[in-house]
């Protein structure tokens, strides 16, 4: 239970995230549930009660009265990609800090108009992207900033993909262009892109070529599809991203002395801990690579967790609307920083797709 | 040792995997080592000793000595690529069966006439891919055909990397252009390559596109590159090889029901073990993927080995040998199919690169 500064969090939206996000807002020291909201009152207290939302929670019966409600200090809006722009946009306008489920926007186009009303507002602006709060990925950030064990980074291959079933592929709002028109590259490239960039430590490639074989379905929306990803200094990424295999999360990331491999990146395998395995190159002798020699198998590294990453993610927002709420900081540019450079590569890989597979430039 | 219908091999060139060659020949039961060929006999002299070479086995100070032994049944050829289409011809037309160490030839009309003079002199070809006599190989075959557990092969990935340092990049054989000019493609690419189409059963891709970002070294060989593959059928595949990166030798391939990871493709950790983790969908319910729940952890599998991955293609090649000596039957012919269909997309690779990373069709 969250003390009487906790950040009061309005939901946006009866989706199925919104059971997680609901959990994790509850759990957060610093946070809790004020209000949820609903296209009816109906489908809202069916909610409530379905998933144990404590009495004192408001269940409104529109968004609009979510964002209206002058008892909140934060929206988490996990809509549909196209209903983003109009619902961030507006809660910004109402002085509500915005906690925004990925992918956030159909384009950066849209992005910046969230981004802007936030910063018109003086609001936090953070995506619902939540592996980066597991404190394994601080973990992993050390591992490939020491240049001693990791050396320099030179490749990363991202597989991100599960596989609903054609139920969910044609006819779920997944699946429809006007609600989530970024289909599978939105909802699990979006997670490749991220750790991408992120092991790069955001620095934008140069250039972006999809690979042909986009697979798209019966509505035109992308429900498979990959890219690679090119920086000046000879760095290079891929990824793939499909509904259409069994689940995949992962990313494996090589450098010039030591590599490291994810398979349960963007939800680990325990809710708790948090595995990776790093392998470095101090005992190879590259003139006698034999079996049982050549290569001691990779370290598993756990890193233990008191709270899951979805109650870090908002324990870290709160944390900052707090800090806003009381004069002690402006919003934190990093986070629309990190979402905005997400949503480049990730118009950037359409744009090849669109262009039959033509190299995308990508500005600085 | 081997009975005296072994099959008995004659080496050209002291390189330094004919060490694991003398030693594979001399520990599979129907082989036996009868002669090795150096540049000089000094050097074959001082192998011999170093490596404690059976007395019996002759030393020549040529390759030509090798070729023209008539008690030489079968040749192994680690001589660098460039030289590969001189003496397994010349092998080939003196009627010793030819093991080719890979890349086979610097390009595919090189390889036919290597093929054509074996299928002319009714000898056997085999190149020297060793992890596809690993019985672990045969199981990963299992795993995949299984349309219940892997349902149908989406996507593939690999990664084959190592880094042995500037000197050996500028200055070895395998860093000129007249030697091994296909440098990383040749040497750990052609093991992506094969793993792919022998994910996919040999069919070969419609059509091959390289990323940008190949890197080169002094003398124009390629030292890193990648490159995605497609089929009619929408299934793909990238890879990625390189001479700048710790060490990988992996390969990941999803299908619709089921992954399989492989972080030690080329060269087991421990010698007469092979494992591999595949995981199967049975137990996940898409609508509530949820850490902890979701997915358990990858199986790992072990498959042990009495012999190890190089006896193993030993004894396969005289197997084959001895069979047809004995007129049982003709030259295999799928062994020197998959080399030919590996050289024909490692081709097509190199073309996407020097197009400046066009797509390249590849014909049936």
């Amino acid at each position: 239970m969250a003390d009487e500064t906790a950040v009061r969090f309005g939901i946006l939206g009866c989706a199925n995230i919104s059971i997680k996000l609901s959990k994790a807002i509850e759990t957060a020291p610093n946070a809790t549930l004020r209000a949820i909201g609903s296209r009816s009152l109906e489908k809202g207290t069916t909610f409530a009660a379905e998933h144990g939302l404590p009495e004192e929670v408001r269940i409104y019966g529109s968004y609009e009265a979510v964002v209206e409600d002058d008892e909140v200090d934060a929206v988490y809006v996990p809509l549909p990609t196209g209903l983003h722009v109009a619902w961030a946009v507006r809660a910004a306008e109402r002085g509500k800090h915005v906690l925004l489920e990925k992918p956030v926007a159909m384009n950066v186009a849209e992005l910046d108009r969230i981004l802007e009303a936030c910063e018109a507002h003086g609001v936090q602006f953070m995506d619902g992207t939540m592996w980066v709060h597991h404190p394994r990925t601080a973990k992993m950030k050390e591992a490939l900033s020491d240049a001693q064990r990791f050396g320099q980074l030179k490749l990363i291959h991202s597989f991100m993909a599960y596989n609903p079933g054609p139920e969910f592929i044609n006819h779920s709002i997944r699946a429809k262009p006007e609600l989530d028109g970024l289909g599978a590259l939105g909802d699990v490239g979006w997670y490749s892109i991220r750790a991408i960039l992120w092991a790069v430590d955001y620095e934008l490639p140069k250039s972006v070529l999809a690979f042909p074989g986009t697979a798209f379905n019966e509505n035109g929306v992308i429900i498979s599809c990959g890219s690679s990803l090119h920086w000046e200094d000879g760095r290079s990424a891929t990824f793939h991203c499909s509904f259409l295999t069994y689940l995949a999360f992962e990313v494996t990331i090589l450098g010039s002395k030591g590599s490291l491999h994810l398979q349960d990146l963007t939800l680990p395998f325990e809710e708790n801990f948090g595995c990776g395995t790093f392998s470095e190159a101090s005992e190879v002798d590259y003139g006698k690579i034999e079996p049982g020699r050549w290569c001691p198998k990779a370290n598993e590294h756990v890193v233990e967790t008191e709270f899951t990453q979805e109650v870090l993610m908002v324990k870290e927002f709160a944390d900052l609307v707090r800090k806003i709420k009381r004069g002690e900081m402006k919003p934190e540019k990093a986070w629309p920083v990190e979402s905005r450079k997400t949503q480049v590569v990730l118009d950037a890989v359409k744009e090849s797709i669109e262009r039959g597979y033509q190299p995308v430039q990508i500005g600085s």
